[in-house]
């Protein structure tokens, strides 16, 4: 076993959206598993815009501490265990960082079932967290029902695109928004949404009042800012609003937010429902049962975005806050060439 | 009976704040009931916030029509009554018009009850509307619990007043946000609020963080702007914000709205739920045996701020608009000088 890993150290807070000053990839030694610990060998790393929150402070969970390695989901194999219910080889997830090698308190991870054929990618890629929020976000919180107008931002997202296919599944008619011809393109060609609009060639407000002359009964926030009001502009009386994500909002530090107007939700009566997938953890079973039995009957489809090797992780990360960047799907890094 | 009646006329939509221009008093021909109308010498007229609203365009109902009368709710006496339901005599109350006289469908307007030695302007200062849309902001919306921390901002208002008593009896910490100094003595001195934040003099973020470090639980929403996104960043796990007027952003036709942050609703797993009394229709009858239980008992006040002469109307109007004026509690034009 190597003498070292790699790890993408948090060396400061950061500034808008300047990541490269905030993480550096240093060299450290192998860190060592204490009592109950396990020693993952990092095969997958989950890149989310919730990380932005996590590097810049407390957010529902404290903020990395600066020279620390930076904090994220990863699945990989345990090279050594120092608990019972953990064996060398056994393939599990957590939450780990950014980094070759991670120690994790056994308790914390989370053995990887047989995935059936699938590879091991599909455990980020269409269940853990992406799948159990877009099934929380549009069952739970959203409550979609038949006949309903849904529509989700960010639709071509890791998160979005799965929401959508739910709502979809739920006999929604359902609406992506997305940042570019081809993302929309993906959305109604090959995940069945009804329509998808893109916010850098159309007037989202204008586009969405032509297509929903009823209005949106359930939207699945996952950007904010223009996009979001260009919606909320939109709402049917007693919409619902399931708040997930504010992407377009992540690295305004200190700069004017844009916030959603509240004026079109007073006045149809309609509601904003903030969600956290910690607060759902319960669910997460329900979740990926009913995501794996969809996928089996070729109701979902899933799309994975892996860039290969740790060192380049970051470039990858950035490109989650760039309109009209080409990743569709799940942002992942293959930290270990021989991960399936 | 005059041959004249007079009437705040619609003839602008209003730009801004400049409602000089957009309503002038007019004088007309006495309205002529129809069948199933009746005629209404207006005694008493309601000045709200959402006038203004109604006013500039379509809300939860059609935009008052230029050229017309603009609308209100009144109390009135029966003068002339083409409805076997309605006497002459009788004492109403109704969606009418800033007039003189009304005929009003005789189907939309109520009978008011004795008001057991109250005066009548209770009927619109502690009943109808205000503690209407009070009772079912609390208890509906914002579903207060014993020993939660509420927070209502236009807290001398007429609603939030109200609303704050109501969190209150519920046994709630109560804290009002309002925009003078002596607004702020009379909610903790005369109606029992815990505390009172003067928004005009006092940083409200940095004032509820000291009074609230466990965050805010249910906050009800009067204001918008920002003082809104100063109690939305103190929000609870888990808050509930009962949406019921944004007056600070009434105005800014066109102008950029200040939109309330979402990402601490996001962050905190909080709710938004807007609410419009109409929606609650069927909740009037518990909320003014509520009230008046209370009124009786001691456990709540209420108070009318009331301007005599319609050709008043326009300039009371306008306070509801500016920051640290003195009014408190319910507006109301008194246009019958007989009017008890």
């Amino acid at each position: 076993m190597a003498e070292i890993s790699r790890s993408w150290v948090l060396v400061q807070r950061p500034v808008g959206d300047d990541f490269d000053s905030a993480l550096k990839l240093q060299s450290l030694p192998m860190p060592e598993p204490g009592e109950g610990q396990v020693l993952v060998r990092t095969l997958y790393l989950s890149l989310d815009p919730a990380n932005r929150g996590w590097m810049a402070g407390p957010t529902y969970i404290p903020a990395v501490p600066l020279g620390m390695p930076m904090w994220g989901g990863i699945m990989g194999k345990v090279v050594e265990s120092n608990a019972p219910s953990i064996k060398p080889g056994d393939i599990v997830g957590g939450f780990g960082s950014w980094s070759d090698y991670c120690v994790l308190p056994a308790a914390d991870v989370n053995k990887i079932p047989d995935m059936g054929g699938l590879p091991l990618s599909a455990a980020q890629g269409l269940f853990g967290g992406a799948g159990g929020t877009a099934y929380v976000g549009v069952i739970d919180v959203g409550q979609v029902k038949p006949g309903q107008t849904f529509v989700v931002s960010g639709a071509a997202g890791s998160v979005g695109s799965l929401a959508g296919q739910i709502a979809k599944i739920q006999g929604a008619r359902v609406i992506g928004i997305a940042g570019s011809a081809e993302k929309c393109a993906w959305l109604t060609d090959e995940l069945g949404f009804d329509h998808a609009i893109d916010y850098q060639r159309e007037n989202v407000r204008k586009r969405l009042g032509d297509l929903c002359p009823n209005g949106v009964d359930v939207y699945f926030e996952n950007v904010g800012g223009a996009v979001g009001n260009a919606v909320v502009a939109n709402l049917a009386k007693g919409a619902r609003v399931a708040l997930c994500g504010l992407v377009s909002q992540y690295n305004l530090d200190g700069g004017p937010v844009s916030g959603l107007d509240m004026l079109p939700v007073l006045l149809k009566g309609a509601s904003v429902q903030g969600f956290i997938l910690l607060d759902y953890l319960h669910r997460l079973g329900e979740a990926s049962a009913k995501l794996g039995q969809w996928l089996a009957e070729g109701k979902i489809k899933y799309h994975v975005d892996i860039t290969d090797g740790l060192e380049n992780a970051l470039a990858s990360f950035k490109t989650l806050f760039q309109s009209g960047a080409s990743h569709k799907g799940k942002m992942m890094v293959r930290v270990d060439s021989q991960a399936n």
